[in-house]
């Protein structure tokens, strides 16, 4: 027995201890402002009270169904009410929500229903065909549920007799739904993005989802109220769990079905939005929209753009146009952005090119998450803070996946000595900002010096010719490897290989320049992301 | 072995599992920003970095003196930066801090220091004479450390050669101190006010404490860098634990040895003070201010107010003078604020009366607390939601204590039926947000119908002549209970017990009325609350 006195008869019980979990905030949100617009979509609007109502009908729905704790729940929807009722209705009776990304081809999806095991997939009209054919390879036989969006209406062939409305019209408004058993137990499944191999399903759990809904509305400034427009597809990372971090602010979800220029311009100077975030794409589609689908914002808008950083030029634009930029980074792994670039007044008078450096970086660990760090993946060490030394970025705390589904070697790969390896290669800055290099498997070592991809890709997009270009690892006798380009030219434009290798020789040291230069298009996943392994696979076969 | 392939090698480990603490808060904010101000304290400047530390000086110095995990530290400080520093140190080493209230006498200090097995006491030379007389009655022999305030000179003689400065001053700046060994592991420990009889030690764990950090900012609209003005007093439910939320947005706290008019109206006015809060004694200070203590408040200024709200004309005066208020209602057993009116903006074209019966609510539950209610105490059945029907408001979640410490029968009192039980009685209203009305203990009841001493008072209150008065149950032979009136006279005026009895007859129905009217001075606990239970003694003896 200790003796410890803080450790006597002062244990758990019902009254000093609940799970975490983000549905309770759906349930006060419902409660304090039940007549506030919780969605808006197209000209349909939907208050608190309804949100929830509707959430427990799918709740209740889909528990008539025999569907209960640990049955996956797959839907394949664009960013639409019933993607948000999904995110607290099948929580609510301890069932997965597994979000699929809605640009995958057939054979992508079925792989991830059947090991997922779904039992329940909702599809929108739009996404039939490839969910059709997608049933027709997978192995499980889920319940499939048509969405009919009917301020959208969409034309593709119904894959079912049962329509969503239809379905939880059964379902009962006030359905008592449960606590989770464990505020560990699953919330969400998402596949990563497969840019370097095969999918993982990567497992979320209520108290991660819970505690980034606070994390998030302090990352970006949420207080009451809110209006927040989805151009970042809710399928990804759910959306970085800001379906659930809104109801902790009692916020306004303004749909989108498509992220295109006049409904953005439009959602954002008719209902007054506040936050919106997105990869660089989304800034490149407001700024060369038509000036005819432009609309004059007379706010200022919080952006949170997260991938790769764009150009300064960009970002620059991007202020100018109305929008106040926060930079984040994360992995599916991380419930979506786990650091923050938070900025310090301090650097504002400092010249552009220096502004332009501190924006680049990656930052500190979000406010849920315990640990970030950068070191040597061998011996574990930090690696110096000088902004030079490469190691990869590494994660810890409560914002972190609770692993990959039936995949105990990668989980156990990914949480090797008590750190989540990001797989990004990155340097830590003397004031602990980290900064993103190149990722672990992208990283060309010739030589024994390290080649970051990036720096020589950021060289070759500045030549005229090229529109796109990566730049991976050849195996070679001499230098072990050596650098090789594959490029894409723009149209009615062409080029040599010696002319980039010269191009590069201009302005980057010899080593790190490619030897290697070959021309043809550049595959990549259904979400825009280059694929190096496959590219990789070429270079070694050349 | 369950089937459930979200239970299959999904299990927490160091990388995806930390225990929820505030002290990550304090880190993050000294590493991103070192050099805003954390702490302003007369000419006193101290920067996150020093402030962090600081802290860990303070902790590498306790550590070894040998104190450590379930160690009690006690502190009898005013909102100086050394209570902001124990908020840290304290718990950096497993240890639980203790803050005393330092307006008790030195009976019920003995008694806490004994209680709580203290074995480092730190002391305000302000409140050496009153702790020098506890350390003689308490069996308890804790390690004495005297604070020297250099910014406001206090003249108690120095109760050890343990100078604070010369203590910290050995510990490590960079002490590796520890996240502790579970999040349920005791932060803090706080005892009641003793309103309803003997004070009972509530402790605080790091996952309320860290959560409430989350709450707090929510509820008070914090965003980066709020400016927060230390009137409630830290030692009151560790200051409603906002000594740790202000690391979670990396605020400014400024200190305040006294809360006099003129120190408010000064650090208002120069150093832009965003937040504040605390009883509605606080209000009166600032409105009853001489002008020439005033200064002209050009921002707004949110006013968090707990306990009893004051007169309707008191708030509307706030608000007149620059402060936005928010009316919070909590317990030491609940960290502090655990209810908020939450401000709909339906109400703001009500009526000034329909306005102020809104006010007064206690409202809905903090985001963090998972269940609120009014119950029947004995059924545990909800009352029905009509405004009118009395029973217990009870608390669920994990912004509740872990109990009382060394008192099982308390705590399982307290926690009986899986609720946590206030001692307020109150009414649930049909919109859902809780209003109190009285306490369990000072409810009469007469022929069987329920009187609010509350209810009471207020009438009393109103009669010109009266200062104070408390209205407590009388055992009555043919009533079973009825109403008897403590009163306090102003100076220079008179009344009469008829009188008195005449103008509630105007007033009250009549069972409601006292039947019996005892002038007397009302015995109060040292932070000015009315003791009902020494006047129910008085009453029955009577
Ligand atoms: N702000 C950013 N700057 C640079 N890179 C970023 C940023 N945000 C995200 N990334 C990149 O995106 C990755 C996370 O993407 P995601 O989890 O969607 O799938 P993926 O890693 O591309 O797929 P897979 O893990 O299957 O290879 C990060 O590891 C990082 O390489
Ligand atoms: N907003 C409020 N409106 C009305 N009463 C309030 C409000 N806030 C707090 N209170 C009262 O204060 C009480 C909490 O006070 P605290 O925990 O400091 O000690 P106490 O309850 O007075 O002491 P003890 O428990 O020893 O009798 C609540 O139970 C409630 O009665
Ligand atoms: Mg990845
Ligand atoms: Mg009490």
């Amino acid at each position: 027995m200790s003796a410890n006195p803080f450790e006597q008869n002062l244990d758990k019980n019902a009254a000093n201890y609940q799970p975490l979990t983000p549905l309770t905030f759906l349930s006060r949100a419902a409660l304090v402002y039940p007549r506030h617009t919780a969605i808006i979509h197209g000209k349909q609007r939907t208050s608190y009270a309804d949100f929830y109502a509707r959430s427990r009908q799918l709740a209740s729905a889909l528990a008539t169904r025999y569907i209960g704790k640990g049955d996956t729940v797959s839907v394949m929807l664009a960013n639409t009410p019933p993607m948000l009722e999904a995110h607290y209705g099948v929580p609510m009776i301890g069932a997965v929500l597994h979000s699929i990304n809605t640009r995958l081809d057939a054979s992508v999806i079925a792989f991830q229903l059947d090991h997922a095991e779904a039992k329940v997939l909702i599809v929108d009209r739009e996404f039939a065909a490839v969910a059709r054919e997608a049933l027709t390879l997978a192995t499980v036989k889920p319940l499939v549920i048509d969405y009919n969006d009917l301020e959208f209406p969409q034309d593709g062939e119904p894959l079912s007799y049962t329509d969503y409305e239809e379905f939880i019209a059964k379902g009962d408004p006030s359905f008592q739904w449960k606590m989770p058993d464990d505020e560990w137990d699953a919330i969400a499944l998402n596949y990563t993005s497969g840019t370097t191999g095969n999918p993982k399903g990567v497992v979320y759990h209520h108290r991660g989802a819970a505690l980034m809904c606070y994390a998030n509305t302090l990352a970006t400034g949420m207080q009451a109220h809110p209006v927040y427009l989805w151009t970042l597809p809710m399928f990804h990372c759910n959306g970085w769990c800001f379906p659930w971090s809104l109801s902790a602010v009692a916020g306004t979800h303004v749909c989108l079905r498509w992220v295109r220029a006049k409904g953005m311009y439009d959602a954002i100077a008719d209902h007054r939005v506040t936050h919106l975030s997105g990869a660089p794409i989304v800034m490149s589609t407001l700024l060369n929209a038509n000036p005819d689908e432009k609309r004059e914002i007379t706010h200022r808008v919080a952006f949170n753009h997260a991938a790769a950083p764009p150009p300064q030029a960009v970002l620059d634009r991007m202020v100018e146009a109305g929008f106040d930029l926060t930079h984040l980074y994360g992995l599916t792994e991380t419930y979506g952005p786990a650091t923050i670039n938070e900025w310090n007044s301090e650097w504002d008078n400092l010249s552009p090119e220096a502004i332009a450096q501190k924006r680049v970086r990656q930052g500190v660990r979000y406010v849920a998450l315990e640990g970030l760090t950068v070191l040597d993946p061998l011996t574990m060490q930090q690696v110096p803070a000088d902004g030079e030394s490469l190691g990869e970025v590494m994660f810890r705390g409560n914002i972190v996946m609770k692993g990959y589904l039936k995949n105990t070697e990668a989980t156990e790969e990914a949480f090797a000595g008590g750190w989540f390896h990001s797989g990004d290669l990155g340097v830590l800055h003397p004031d602990g900002y980290i900064q993103l290099k190149d990722r672990s498997k992208d990283i060309i070592i010739s030589g024994g010096e390290n080649i970051s991809s990036i720096e020589v890709e950021d060289v070759i997009y500045k030549h005229p010719s090229v529109a796109y270009c990566a730049v991976v690892a050849k195996p070679d006798e001499k230098w072990g490897e050596t650098p090789c380009a594959f490029v894409e030219l723009k149209p009615e434009t062409s080029t040599t290989a010696e002319d980039i290798i010269a191009w590069c020789r201009e302005r980057l040291a010899h080593y790190k320049c490619p030897r290697y230069v070959v021309f043809s298009e550049i595959p990549k996943t259904p979400t825009g992301k280059i694929q190096k392994f496959k590219l990789r696979d070429i270079a070694k076969a050349d």
